[in-house]
């Protein structure tokens, strides 16, 4: 019933944009969007200090069968980053240096998966990033049919094809597009307002008078004591 | 009626008991002082070759939240390290490079968290210390209260204030700052008595001669064969 | 009832056929030798970049007891591997710096873990290499029997005394000694296969070409379209 | 920027066509719809033998806060399921008998949720059936805003509004309410032709004959032997 | 240097205090007393529909190894409740019921364990209640020292030697026995607080109506809407 | 390389044996075997009470694909109990009420199974045990191959085929056919023992005077007090 697509057209992001976004990183553009978009902690870079923004090719596999990752190789343009999900959890390597080198001929950014990845000596010599939830060498089939460039479930995190993926040492961040430009002006100001805010906090002034806390903490019934009451604090 | 404490007093070893401890490292340490105080290993260092020793600042907070750790820093003083944890589970990433950036400015020496951190390419490039549960870049309110220098479980063991907490790249270790001294004589005992089983050992012998262990295998019922009986082995 | 054993003698296979194997890494020997005897995910590199190969020397434990790895080294040779597992899940430090410079005496070239190690500081600037299930400060006892060179479950797999052990940082494999030689074959005429598939699509030839896979997607009712339809896709 | 909303009208499935599938339980829906819409098995029953079947109100909370669960009330009408996810991983008991009482007035069928739940002795004694990722006792606050009848993400899969849920032993199943009928017919279909496969297997028919297996088995290269050959088999 | 120690004298609340807080529960007691001392969700009940509540006996074992707990046995008296937990983590089956009968012989109510039991089915049917971590058959040496009646951290939480224990289907909560009148006496209040509320909300009274919550989503910025606007919701 | 085969000849115990084992129950059965054998604890039981004791038919799946499950049942003769793993870690529901019927229909006691079963409600209607990792709808495809009757790697241990398996709710033990009239004597023994050994219990007889401890207990350094001494105790 549930008929297997692969979509060709995906509305990406402007260049800008998507440069500026990964620009501020993860956690500032995460910030700045509302805090959505985040994908889970689970799944991690396998490399240290890479730092890439993209659109999202979206991919389904069937777990422990990548034949969908071949199937989304064609509908690749430089600048997209690939986004790789199982219909059940899995953690076999379904992605390895063969893929990366096939993407990277077609401009591709990294990949972001919610499985494994193997020859990852190999991908780091490449300069492919990769962030994933295992490092095993275990293989796959080409067996099964899949999608490419539907909605996909990552990470616990929903991934649209076109988001504006970003992923460095923080982790993975996926936007819609059309959310794009507002979050990197709302970024732009939040970097300028962070860099002040770190001055001040270099120069030794303190984040509860800075961020007007001590009203809070009053109201809240913290108390500052100089030895902790018998039974107290939690 | 749990009331909540920010308690400023802080009873801290000696800095000389301190550093030794953390030339021990954390493996010796723990050992001489009664295999105690160890973290477990779900809080991991995030960075290669780091290693601190300080007095513990404790910090309970709500899970996603951050408030109780900026209400901290005005209590830390040099040679400090924040110990955090938090009141049910959590990965949030609750610290980043701005309150690292407050807490080097008191020199505090780096943070254990039982939760999340962010921003980790910037504290890596800023030499500030972390060891935590997970690296998220998920954000964090400032709502809801908690305490300040009580007693805190982290990674499934009590940290109390004023704790020497030692810090590398093997975990982290809590003891009470009145067993410092005793666990440093006994550190400088088996780093002396391990240089020479380390030569011994470098040089042939074996361990089960220079531990004497050949009885006790004997007694077990350990027994030498060339090959494996059928059935046998466990 | 069950007693325990050292097992002096193990059949290794030959150095020639080991090496051959290392060199074709643990991804590529897997999958040669018919996807069989990679262990599971969970034991992880604690280097970057090393690879070894070499013949196992498989130990069984009583968690958070190491006296069998002591009785272990002795039947140690230049060019093993020791290959420890617990009878029970454990993630204490069973291993570190002063058993890994034994260990390098006798040429051992590294310690696969199905448990936790110390010392890691240390045992990366010895040159030890590791692979365990965590890193752990915890110490242990000699007081428990166990078994040298009898088949052990390791990370999920079974892993027998003489093994064929491929270790990189794409995980951990174990072959028999006997199937070397034809692995090895088979690793060779892959490798050269995949440096022509490599090239090929280095420059361009997409995967659902060269691996002729169109037909299947076709067979398993996986439509190319423009955009997708309502309620499509998974 | 990312505005929280209370969505009032959802566009529910008919009342048949949900029946049919709470009859046809999730196992066989899931099935005949696609394999699609699975929740993972992280999401389990907290009582035996419940079926529900019903249309998703869902809602989007922060973790450890269950504001957004009491505003979700409102909108439920008899026959609904709440489906409820946080904004980050919690354990947290953000749900226990007093909102089921409220909901149970409502006419609402159960509840599915990616956290905790807790009072589960009184929840199982009143007949309210949870699914869910976690009992615990931990209490949450009604802080934090959140939304009600957005998509949200349940381990792991996507559940939006109006979604036919159905749950039971196996687990938790979500499909788009425009795909009911479709599903029904085929499920109507599918239990018939399991009825009948099931008299022929407890007559000892084999599902290699009943599914014509044997031929595939020999494509593979699976042999049937007396003996397993030297160092085969995997 | 770590001295063990079996400590004979615990302070124990009285009879009233602690059968009060098993009526009032876990989650109601915990929510009372501030919501400190709840263990984690991981240490489960191993039947359903058991409450008890008593006097904590604690027991530090190393992992493996359940000599402490035999030794504690002499301390226990009616009413009490064995808290064990281990060194480092373990799932081994360290409590049968063998020592159950011992410990239902001096009038022990139930153990709550840190680690795992097995005769799982002799414990429900002897009605010796039992909150673990796991049931595994994997049984232990009496080897190893450890102590009773000292502090000691139980799935993250800590507890102290004669703590008001409450342990239900919620899961468990270890109290101070000090704070046990205060509790209780706010539990009454509570209980009869929520008998009110739930025949409110029986009635279809809304929870957003009863507590107030609507100007707080007002004010959080959360829209009441018909349909949920393009991009929105979180 | 590594061919498939289908082993369609076991030896199997002798029933007597069998059935005296069952009796024992997993956790005796274990002991006197030498703690050697048993199954991990992720593998569980999913209904209450169920006992079974038979012969191992061993079954190697690619994850995900239960072809080999069904080539599996013409080996099976009454009294044998199937017992699953998967060539990488997988949760999918391989197994559910058809291929119980058809295991039913030869006289099959139950299924081990380290993956995920569904249909749960019916299993238990049918009264077809199971032990499994998960219980998950998500379905499964017939195309890989695998292999039936070699040796299996389950939840951790070792399974060959033909190894009398034992099941009950302190989980799976699985013994070498020839071990079992050694076992099932010794099991007799500790089971004649340990009812000795009970009566003296419920009389109130220590387990640290009943197994002479006092001297170990002495000679380990656990001091008997009244009182902690401060800093004592772990």
């Amino acid at each position: 019933m549930a008929a297997h697509y692969v979509v060709r057209s995906v509305e990406r992001a402007d260049a800008g944009t998507i440069a500026a976004l990964g620009e501020a990183g993860v956690a500032t553009a995460h910030e700045v969007a509302g805090r959505v978009g985040l994908l889970g902690p689970e799944v991690r870079p396998r490399q240290d200090g890479a730092v890439i923004a993209g659109s999202a090719i979206t991919v389904s596999c069937h777990p422990g069968d990548n034949l969908m990752i071949h199937a989304a190789v064609e509908v690749c343009r430089p600048g997209d980053v690939l986004v790789v999900t199982t219909t059940s959890p899995s953690t076999d390597g379904m992605f390895g240096d063969l893929l990366a080198t096939s993407l990277m001929s077609r401009g591709v950014l990294g990949i972001v998966i919610d499985a494994g990845v193997r020859d990852i000596a190999s991908l780091r010599e490449m300069g492919f990033p990769v962030w994933s939830r295992a490092v095993h060498a275990q293989g796959t089939v080409k067996a099964s049919p899949g999608s490419v460039n539907v909605p996909v479930v990552v990470a616990g995190r929903l991934v649209r094809p076109g988001d504006i993926v970003v992923a460095d040492d923080d982790g993975v961040l996926a936007l819609p597009a059309a959310t794009g430009p507002a979050v990197v002006a709302a970024a732009a100001r939040r970097t300028e307002n962070e860099r002040t805010k770190r001055e001040k906090l270099a120069g030794g002034t303190l984040g509860v008078d800075l961020y007007d806390l001590r009203p809070l903490l009053a109201k809240l019934g913290v108390e500052y004591v100089d030895r902790l009451p018998e039974g107290g604090g939690a």
